[in-house]
């Protein structure tokens, strides 16, 4: 997600330590203690601007949602969203999604929504990819067994991909939707980019998908 | 595929016993004899007006095709079609596939094609799709260990409910495309139901899957 560099990005993030975790490494396994109640808690990757677990986290007031995303332009504008929406219920990490098990213990979340990740359509460049196998393994070491990946994306390389990669994982499909917006769920949340590429007109691919295998 | 009642279609198919075999059940684990070669056999189900493996059976002349096609009134195109391509590398069958393990033993198949497939989209006929693991169960019967199921649609439904039967089923998927004409293959031949409907600007959804738990 390009965005002009913001120099008051840092003060921001230090006057806001309770909303972005400074030093996130230090509550693995402690979450549920900083968010003070036994909630499950689902974990967005690359969350952008924060309108979708902004939204989430107003529909789902029972569930700690972590927003997980890498760039500092872009957090600042995710935290700035989750403090307009008043919700006690979400945190932000500003990290790489490759330290997700320095982050979380085993069995810490229930739920990983990645969001219109970036496609990385180049061959070459198939290891970035956030569907690809080293990232799903961290996916299963952090995810409680019944725990489910939900992804979903406008892009069509990515999600065919992505379908090919759960499966040779061993992972199982529970839903997929090839057109979600047709299907009409009325509890779907759409991100930033969900809304600019449905309103083009294009479909939004969405599936589900766990580990079996896991323990 | 509606089709009106053809009177002669008895006739023809008394006529035509070397291209409709009548009794097929007699060349189960002989169908390389009945082509007098040791090529692989390729099996379309649901082969409709005989198209898709005319066309086929022309681009690879060292497979051998056999199109299993329930309805009479359609088989018979089928035939005339396969006639009119003279292509020797060609057999239909007037069964259903359901009877798929009466008509081929373990291992003689290489691949199976399903091309636009009955959707049943109610829940109730879930039984009835070609892609319910029943279904599959014969298939994984009759395939090779590394034998392909090759599977076209347009339709949206049945393709989401096939990836989510395939996956549960155990299998592999190895190919997925989303709009098979968008990324131009040359080697695609199309059906009938193809044509129609992507002339409307519908996408082609098209998956490679595997049985990796054959033996
Ligand atoms: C294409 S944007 C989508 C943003 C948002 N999810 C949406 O749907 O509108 C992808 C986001 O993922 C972030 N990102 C990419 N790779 C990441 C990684 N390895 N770890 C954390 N965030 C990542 C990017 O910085 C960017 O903000
Ligand atoms: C929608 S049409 C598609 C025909 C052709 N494959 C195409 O793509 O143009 C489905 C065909 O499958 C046949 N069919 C349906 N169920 C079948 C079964 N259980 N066994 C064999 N053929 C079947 C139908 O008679 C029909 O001709």
């Amino acid at each position: 997600m390009r965005q002009r560099n913001k120099p008051w990005a840092d003060d921001f993030l230090q006057e806001n330590t309770d909303l972005v975790i400074p030093n996130p490494t230090e509550y693995k396994n402690k979450w549920h203690e900083l968010f003070g109640n036994d909630n499950p808690i689902h974990v967005e990757i690359g969350t952008g601007k924060g309108q979708f677990i902004a939204g989430m986290a107003k529909q789902f007031p029972e569930v700690n949602f972590i927003g997980i995303e890498l760039a500092k332009s872009v957090i600042v504008s995710a935290a700035q969203k989750v403090q307009e929406s008043e919700q006690e219920n979400i945190r932000l990490i500003n990290e790489n999604a490759e330290n997700l098990i320095e982050l979380f213990t085993p069995d810490e979340i229930s739920t990983i929504y990645l969001n219109f990740s970036d496609p990385w359509p180049k061959n070459r460049h198939e290891k970035r990819r956030l569907t690809f196998h080293t990232f799903l393994s961290r996916y299963e070491n952090v995810l409680k067994s019944d725990g489910e990946l939900i992804f979903k994306t406008d892009n069509r390389g990515l999600f065919e991909y992505s379908l090919t990669s759960f499966s040779h994982y061993g992972m199982l499909l529970n839903e997929v939707s090839l057109d979600l917006h047709a299907s009409n769920d009325p509890e779907n949340i759409m991100t930033e980019y969900e809304e600019k590429f449905s309103a083009k007109g294009q479909p939004i691919y969405r599936c589900k998908a766990i580990f079996p295998n896991k323990n």
